[in-house]
């Protein structure tokens, strides 16, 4: 019935907006799973329907992260919904809305990200903090994300992105690009300071050395291995660190800093790296945590902690103004995404590279095969 | 020699200053040590000479803090400087001034604090980071303090102590009071917000809770007993949570602020309770680390850190503006400071009821007794 | 038609949320405009239906403010609608909601206020500068406002207000208070500091002082006459510059405040007050411009502007967390509002005294009479 | 008698820093005035001994300034010293050192900036605002400055600039460098923002657009004829605005920054372009005053002011830290500096050019002609 009413009061815009009306399925093809790690299916689903607030985006292209293997599995402490149709990195185009919507205009491009809907009226929410609204929506987690080729997504929250853009190429932006983009930005640094990436030449660690690049920074990567020197250096990198052949991480980090890095973006999970970085910030620097390990402890020495006057500081996604941003440094041209496309279809496989530590940039699904 | 041309130079300072001259001796009474752990011996020493840059301050009172503890245990990461002289807390009156002083002039109340000198020029001095300073000079540890008649600070960081202040009450506010109001400007809170003091009820943690008060902060006080609720309450606290009573003290805060503090400052140095503070505080909210234990680790679980965008932040005294601004607070009347006073020859059984944690709030030593 | 879709929705909250229904009439009364000034009829209009994303709230009572005045006149570069019901102070309960609102419930208490809604979506929504918002929508200016017993607001902007709460005494906070503690956040001072209230024993005045206080800083005060310091000094200030006795005010207050005030929140909007607090302002100082009069410049010299290093900030109103803390202060009973409370149907009358400038204090309207 | 002192106390620094110590004239050249106003004398005059804080530097090159033509003619509300040595872009070589001088070396390059020396123990020098120092002491205003071949300076203010450095290029950055990085940093934006710049193709305005590139934001000039376009272009600016050909000025700003750039540094100083940059800056944007014209003002419209939520921010030089970054940026080859280099001798013709509007870019005074 309020399939009727959409179509309804969708008709005028495509009048005014588009040559012709979308043709919006009644079912579509999508990855879904009934059970945490049960099996991934490929198979025809519903066409969800928008509401008042809500756009319905036709998901053209979708990044796969390391979060949505969490999702599938299941071994964070916060429960998916079930059935679950995972991701939260979906590119498309609007083809529906709802009646309260006046963002968004059919035929507009929009992007599905990892916050599909926020209560916007919480204390966090208030302050751009949306990200830690206890009502958060999760794409892919608590709300059927962009592994199908129809997706709804609070159209506040929605990613807007300039008509042209390459879908494939933006999708990882939308999530990982904001996400180091705002780690970035929650290290307050100044341009011309050091900041490190722990983790450089890994996906979100060669996005955010571009990012740091762009923002007057310079960087210094920490990564193992010449194949990863090269590319760090081709995105614009400074200083490579290369843990396989250093003896002593932080002397060096320190020296080519002369005295540490003014911040650091601890895109590596892994313990002794994040607590190695509080060693060689620089003192009154700032280390940043951003991945979600399901379970990792982050250790410093109160005394230097103090003496060193550091600060370690959480960094969850992006908010809405961070997403603007961040779509707009990959715009101009400033941030690229070495991206690898398969079919939807073949999402399985690639949870299983994830799992197997295999993958080296970004995955991006085609919802079309 | 400097002696007899710091005479002349000063004499001038007299007529106009003072109705006579300050009689300086050539030897007073101090307590020091001459090797880490060694006695700590009650006897008369030269009394030193300023440098161009530096003033000479006749100590009337010296707070003793734990700090003391660690330079004559010498448990620090940091060596001290041997023989040595104590004490960081001292206020008294300058009694002479070198010749490039021009901020001091004789019979100025004038304060020895924790950082006696530092280099200005580095990066962290310039920045108002002086405590960061790698040529900090640094009282009753790098440089003989206030545990004697007559001590010397450079100018510039000696703190200015209005005139007809009671030199035994703001003696601890020279270290005591400043550390606790930066640790609460560090925390970046904003009035009308929630602050958690843990420890509440210590030397350190009354004048947090005061401190707090006057920055139009909300108090929630974390300590053991009910005479410490009760002094808690005096000084202006707002919720109290006792933790020999409470049996789940992260939910008993959490409720009590409704969703946690927005603030926490880690008075106590006890490395349970600092990792609890980084549960039970408030997303987006700071955790402040500014006690210095010889041996602690801080540990933080990276999801619910990254999750709940937390900081943790190191503070470590403060600069010349925070010790200005402390001092100011307690001339205003807004904070007192609840202090036992003894001569300074009762040093060495101070020490020991320290070490036993027998000490409740502040003693402070009389040089001339 | 709408009508009978919201009735159907909102009976099931009816059921769980109060003892019985609001009984929701067809038409109220209300202060009304049809051009910019002309008549204000007192007369039966129809009861508003809110949208899916609106609440209706029964206005209980609300403040009249001088941006009132200007909307009925026309005198802003800015169109109103037409016809108009004015008032942007609403305070009230919530008796209907549209199917969106998650944010409020039936029975609770919430506040009309200027900012109306706004889009959301804008790089000034994204940022917390609602007000900013090209697309805001302006209680008792282009929407139906506060002078009629039941009006709309977007749910995640109408402010929610304590049960408990004394309406009367609420409805001035929802405007001038946020707006007064807004333009104290925007001067971005320290606990400790001095600000000058600019108009300090005015409606606006009189709530910036408590504010002030409540932030912890050091209120210094300008208006003229004994009677207006008596005021000033019972709400907390501590500092009275009287200009009708007063020679010299810039050095008067310099010398009051050790070398002016940090900052100066400009009530006053005569642009001769205004011009003369960026001369008495400390140096780094800021002077904030938070009036709204239809026309007038603010006028500073360059070279002490420079020299001094001085801000002139415009601060607009305030956002939803602004909010939610002015009124959080009033709540714990940090500030009061002192108002006259009249019949809505005396509206004429009160705006003829602000017109005559002879208002002292808040004007409140009981939607009843 | 302490210029013997001196000779003694340096001489160990000699040996160890250098192969031979430098021979230090007791007469000098320099460009000197007895009167504002009076004739520009290019003669011999002693060299200036160093007190124990200040370095002594061998001026080699000095850029002239607006400011020196200011303090020659006296028409500042600020009164010079007489006899004046001008100049205050001094860069050279420390050829001696007061005893108490610990960050500098014989033979290590320094800078001669506008301020000379400040108290360092004000609330202003305790925050970084060392240029609102009451106490300030400012070189070629109020301590001869660096049109002679040696000059000194306090050690803690001198600037370090780096072995090696080309000491004719790096002079205007001692002043205009540091006073247009100073004013882009006092804008508070974010990498990938819009700044404009009024006078982009001037002297300030060049530098300032170097910088701002730098500094990751994204530059839209505001000058007159397609040279200066040309060179706007070739310093990396993305959009020029030609006034002599617009004839919307406001209108075509905002369309090409899509709604106004969010902040303006001007650089140009006449009161009608800081007005109507108030104008077209975007709403929440920070209009930037660093110029000092003898007598202008600044007028903004209160009520679009507010509405807008602008500010109007006096930028003053720069302190330490500004100056240490504004070199690392030159240092780094990110910003260069086109300057004329001329005699010293010649001074007085630069004068007269400067008097008549005349110069483009910036003149540099080589100290040996």
């Amino acid at each position: 019935m309020l399939r009727t009413n959409l179509r309804t009061f969708t008709r005028p815009q495509f009048i005014r907006g588009l040559a012709s009306a979308p043709t919006i399925p009644k079912s579509q093809k999508a990855i879904i799973f009934y059970e945490n790690g049960g099996e991934l299916q490929y198979k025809d689903i519903p066409v969800p329907e928008p509401k008042p607030n809500e756009i319905l985006v036709n998901v053209k292209y979708s990044g796969v992260c390391h979060t949505d293997l969490h999702a599938w599995k299941g071994d964070w402490p916060l429960a998916t919904k079930l059935p679950l149709v995972g991701g939260h990195e979906g590119a498309g185009i609007v083809v529906a809305k709802g009646s309260e919507v006046k963002n968004f205009e059919i035929g507009d491009y929009a992007g599905i990200k990892w916050l599909n809907g926020s209560c916007m009226s919480c204390e966090y929410c208030e302050k751009g903090f949306e990200s830690n609204c206890p009502h958060a929506d999760l794409s892919g987690y608590t709300h059927d994300g962009s592994f199908q080729q129809y997706a709804t997504a609070d159209a506040v929250q929605a990613a807007k992105i300039p008509q042209g853009t390459d879908l494939a190429d933006v999708s990882p932006i939308l999530c990982a690009g904001v996400t180091v983009y705002k780690a970035l930005k929650s290290a307050h640094l100044e341009p011309g300071q050091w900041v490190a990436i722990s983790g450089a030449a890994g996906g979100l660690g060669s996005l955010a050395v571009q990012y740091a690049k762009a923002m007057g920074l310079r960087v210094l990567g920490i990564d193992g291995g010449a194949e990863k020197e090269k590319l760090f250096k081709s995105l614009g990198g400074e200083v490579f660190i290369d843990f396989t052949k250093e003896k002593n991480i932080v002397e060096a980090i320190q020296n080519a800093t002369n005295g540490g890095p003014h911040g650091v973006i601890n895109v590596s999970v892994a313990p002794a790296a994040i607590s190695q970085s509080t060693e060689y910030v620089r003192p009154t620097g700032k280390v940043v945590l951003v991945g979600l390990p399901a379970d990792a402890v982050c250790k410093s020495e109160v005394f230097s902690h103090v003496v060193k006057s550091i600060s370690i500081i959480g960094s969850y996604v992006g908010n809405r103004a961070d997403t603007r941003e961040a779509i707009d440094f990959f715009s101009r041209g400033l941030v690229k995404s070495p991206i690898k496309v398969v079919g939807l279809s073949e999402l399985p496989k690639v949870y299983e590279l994830m799992e197997q530590g295999k993958i080296l940039g970004r995955y991006v699904v085609d919802t079309s095969k």
